[in-house]
């Protein structure tokens, strides 16, 4: 088996840039090595303890048993949060070498295997004895979503250079998939696309063409009403019209962007341009057009949708966990193809914003949606119990669909692995972190070390520790940066290409951090007539635990057009008059304005920490006074 | 049996006001009476038709045959569409005598009668052989749901003066609860409340006070938990706290509006002001806090349920139709137990807003959901088809959960009921419409001739026909008529008493019906800094086929503060700029405003009439040119 070097989720076989893998770019301190160690400490056990705990894990066992039909928990998805949670065991044991998560993974696989019948076919839930025939809902059944996961799995495992009882697992369950599905098998695709981008990547690992042609067989498959319609339409599962026909992403967020991914993919490892093209110009309206000012995606609650156009209410966000996990996935995949490091300024800013919110300070609950706006006090639910209620605005130890937690583990491990890329001639760093880099390009290898307390600060330091000779390297500017100097001298936002860097070289980077004011597109009606300020990547809230006594989350309006004050490293002040409101009946009327009265200072703080401290309510979106 | 008199939906034993039923009350033209033409030779034909066809009817043929298991459609609660039928044709049959249809109801009630069990037991989908056990699923059976409204349709029959088949059914099925569901039988409730308010009515009518006890019963135990817990939150079906503890309507908007109707009138029948008191502020908040300017109720398409306060985005407002129906079954409730007029101010705009909207122009395709933005143009869906999604904004012939067809049928048929009520010592006009009324007072008769074009006129010509001696007259002037004057006085809006009038008096009202501007209240934040046009009782909204070549239903900004100008006898048209909007990208940025082009008149028309010109995006907020 041909086994690509670097340990990194996706290895494109063509395209502009290469990933560093995690065995290259080590985070070492900071915002996100902070939450790397969280991740390790507190959110991987976790995940096992849950999965354990809600019987999970011993679904496996029953099947193995026998006796699963009288035995079985969880959804018809369970399946795969084992397997993501096998995923990101194994990109944490790529980056720490960690010998007892190596064995939890190894038994985590036995269980699995013993499970799998000899034709490869694998589910807890579906085809075993007394259960319903395996692929008879190919809406709802979630089975080659299943295997998607478990590929991706098998994928960490050998992109980090073991083998062993996951991987044979997979290939078995691959080729099962291309045996039953391809060109000669069912005419079907899976309700919740997944399977595509695995096959795409598992084909890159293993060398082998078979699996991406299956995965571009899905992709052309779906997308004429081969699925049945339901009430929410063929648009929920992308199957409306072929991916090649359509102009934005709609539909469930999570399956829109995992089929979105794939397509980069099979665009990329078949020199497909026009489809790179189409991918492209899907994923670059949804951000125009369909995108939260924290890099969420989906305004629908029911069916975990996409709206339509500037269709963006902040208290009707959605925003699920994985779906900001799948913006990032296509965002970084089309970095790498196209080259245009602007994509990693949707990237940070879901990861600051959508990723790094998402899990509590201790790691043991949970947002599976994050709203931009909670209108009425409430705290994380209660610790020891799983919230069935995925969609409330509270952080939750588990859920009854519990593809959240799992996803921000595999994330938060595999991480270092989108801070830079290389060419043949140069590098390229898309993140700023603290970290040590090693790129290979064409004269050999170069070795940078980053020192930065980023986004706490705007300093970034590069040190060239070692070069083969001069090498070009490039700093991504995020397009808030204006202002921003490198060495002292003002650049321009977008790519900065520094060139000719020898060893020994360090060069300064100042990334403006000043809070500064944020207004919405005129056509996103639900948040006209008011502003969000934001400092560096991070979006701020104001939130009630904050505010003085006796203010309310709607109780105030922000004076219109005057800068935030900063406070700290990260927060900010924004002056305000505190407002007081007609509660006489009927709320429409022939007069606008509440009452204004006295000036107060609204302090603000990071999104990603909010809801940490107890009952709030909570708002991005601050209404400005009318002058 | 005692049989009260009046032929109306609503008979309290007490209170204020006594209600004029249809028989007392009729409509002879004008916009209502076009409707109910309509109903007549449209709507309830539709409904009969749709419900054979889909087997909704011929569910009961299956039930009594034995064979109901093989040959069961529709969702769980179809039957009570069925029973919705017969009580819109009950009413029908009181209001105009037509025979053919009170034979349809003979012949429907014969089909439903054989398959009553022995006991009372009533179910076209639980209890029969084959099937999944009677009460084995209180949260989503709808058993005693669907009884209600079987009691509901027989009380139509009794208040218009007929006995027979339905009639017997239900007081077999309303003993048969009595019986099953005492203090002393099972301690359960319905997830979705009805069964409360048709008991409260079949006590009024039969003049029984078991039946009004065991509304009571079920009123009180619902509140404490007694239903399973559900992803929405026990809130969902009002069994989160008792409703003597709730301090503003919640959950799926439906059930808790039917629930506090119920709590009404158990109030009144039972003297408990304490319980009116309660019911009336938890209605009150709603109408100040979570109500659209449509008079539309629910913010959430995922379970059809109020949102918190002031979360009322008018691209996700639900505002389901039965909704409507239910806030105006509680506002009567109330305007009858206090005697205040100004209840018949949410109920004008409720129907003129929503119950008037749902139906297509041919009365042959419904809103299910009744959105006050709509994006993207649509047109209603195909006519042949049931759309599987209510929640879509789209008109459609019928739905998998078709609720609102038959509860606008019912609700049109005895609207007249809606127009007037009398006292010891006069008569109140709470609508008008073109119309004759007999009142009933102390002294005897008072007949009246009402003669308007109202909503296309403002004038209301009243006539005194007959009346026994002087008696008072009562005028409900809606809040937004300032400038209403009485035989040339102006007068104040609220109730316009008129003393001593006389057998032969003509008084003439006339209600200002100019657009005016209307602001929210600045805590519904999806709609700051935009304005709406009202002209009386009408909401007018902004239709892209009206709009110039070239200009979006997005793509103009109104004049600040500006009065529209009428058009024609309902419309008016605005002021407006076109504007350019940035389509760079990002949509989130450092400034604020589109650029602002040139002049354009933006025409508005009713909402009511809106989607019945092809496909069209649509709007009720329109944006404010920021000065």
């Amino acid at each position: 088996m041909h086994i690509q070097a670097g340990f990194s989720p996706v290895v494109p076989g063509a395209g502009a840039l290469r990933p560093l893998g995690i065995d290259h770019a080590r985070i070492t301190g900071g915002f996100w090595g902070r939450r790397q160690w969280l991740n390790r400490e507190a959110i991987i056990p976790h995940a096992l303890k849950w999965e354990t705990r809600v019987g999970w894990i011993d679904n496996f066992v029953h099947t193995a048993a026998g006796d699963i039909a009288d035995h079985r928990h969880g959804r018809e998805f369970s399946d795969s949060d084992v397997y993501k949670l096998v995923e990101a065991m194994a990109w944490e044991v790529g980056r720490t070498g960690d010998l007892e998560l190596d064995a939890e993974i190894e038994r985590l696989g036995s269980l699995i295997e013993a499970c799998q019948h000899d034709d490869g076919y694998l589910n807890t839930r579906f085809g075993n004895p007394g259960q319903q025939a395996r692929y008879s809902d190919f809406a709802w059944g979630h089975e080659l979503y299943c295997y998607g996961h478990l590929i991706q799995a098998a994928v960490a495992r050998l992109r980090t250079g073991h083998e062993g009882t996951i991987v044979r697992v997979a290939l078995k369950a691959a080729d099962h998939v291309l045996s039953a599905f391809g060109e000669n098998g069912r005419h079907n695709v899976c309700g919740h696309p997944e399977i595509e981008v695995a096959l795409a990547e598992l084909s890159r690992v293993t060398g082998e063409p078979r699996y991406l042609e299956q995965a571009q067989i899905f992709l052309d498959r779906r997308g004429h009403g081969i699925l049945p319609d339901i009430e929410f339409g063929r648009s929920y599962y992308q199957d409306d019209e072929p991916f090649r026909e359509s102009r934005v992403l709609r539909g469930h967020s999570v399956r829109a962007l995992y089929l979105c991914a794939a397509a980069v993919d099979i665009a990329v490892e078949s020199g497909d341009a026009e489809l790179l093209a189409i991918a492209r110009k899907q994923y670059d309206a949804t951000l125009a057009r369909r995108t939260y000012l924290t890099g969420g995606m989906g305004s629908h609650h029911q069916d975990e949708a996409f709206g339509d156009d500037f269709e963006l209410p902040p208290d009707r966000s959605y925003c699920e966990t994985c779906a900001g996990i799948g913006s990032i996935m296509v965002a970084w995949r089309l970095l790498l193809a196209t080259g245009e490091l602007g994509y990693g300024d949707i990237i940070e800013r879901t990861l600051f914003n959508i990723v790094a919110t998402s899990p509590s300070a201790a790691g043991d609950a949970f947002f599976y949606a994050n709203t931009l706006h909670r209108r009425t006090p409430a705290a994380q639910s209660n610790l020891d119990e799983p919230l069935p209620r995925a969609s409330s605005s509270l952080r939750a130890p588990w859920f009854d669909v519990s593809c959240c937690p799992t996803n921000v583990a595999r994330t938060l491990t595999s991480l270092a692995g989108l801070l830079a890329t290389s060419s043949d001639d140069g590098v390229q760093i898309v993140h700023y972190a603290d970290a040590e880099l090693t790129a290979t390009i064409a004269a050999g290898a170069v070795r940078l070390r980053v020192e930065t307390d980023y986004p706490d600060d705007g300093e970034v330091v590069i040190t060239v520790a070692e070069a083969p000779g001069p090498f070009s390297l490039d700093l991504r500017i995020p397009g808030w940066a204006s202002g921003a100097t490198v060495d002292g001298e003002a650049v321009s936002v977008g790519t900065h290409r520094i060139a000719d860097v020898v060893a020994g070289r360090t060069i300064r980077l100042c990334l403006p951090l000043e809070p500064r004011l944020t207004y919405p597109d005129d056509r996103i009606d639900a948040v006209r007539g008011a502003v969000a300020v934001e400092r560096g990547p991070l979006v701020l809230c104001s939130e009630s635990v904050d505010l003085p006594e006796g203010v309310a989350i709607d109780g105030y309006e922000v004076e219109a057009g005057v800068l935030p004050r900063p406070a700290g490293r990260t927060g900010a002040t924004m002056p305000a008059r505190r407002v007081r409101h007609d509660d006489s009946g009927w709320p429409y009327g022939s007069t606008t304005d509440p009452e204004v009265t006295d000036a107060i200072e609204v302090p603000l703080a990071p999104y990603h920490a909010w809801g940490n401290r107890g009952p709030t309510s909570m708002r991005i979106w601050l209404p400005e006074r009318t002058p």
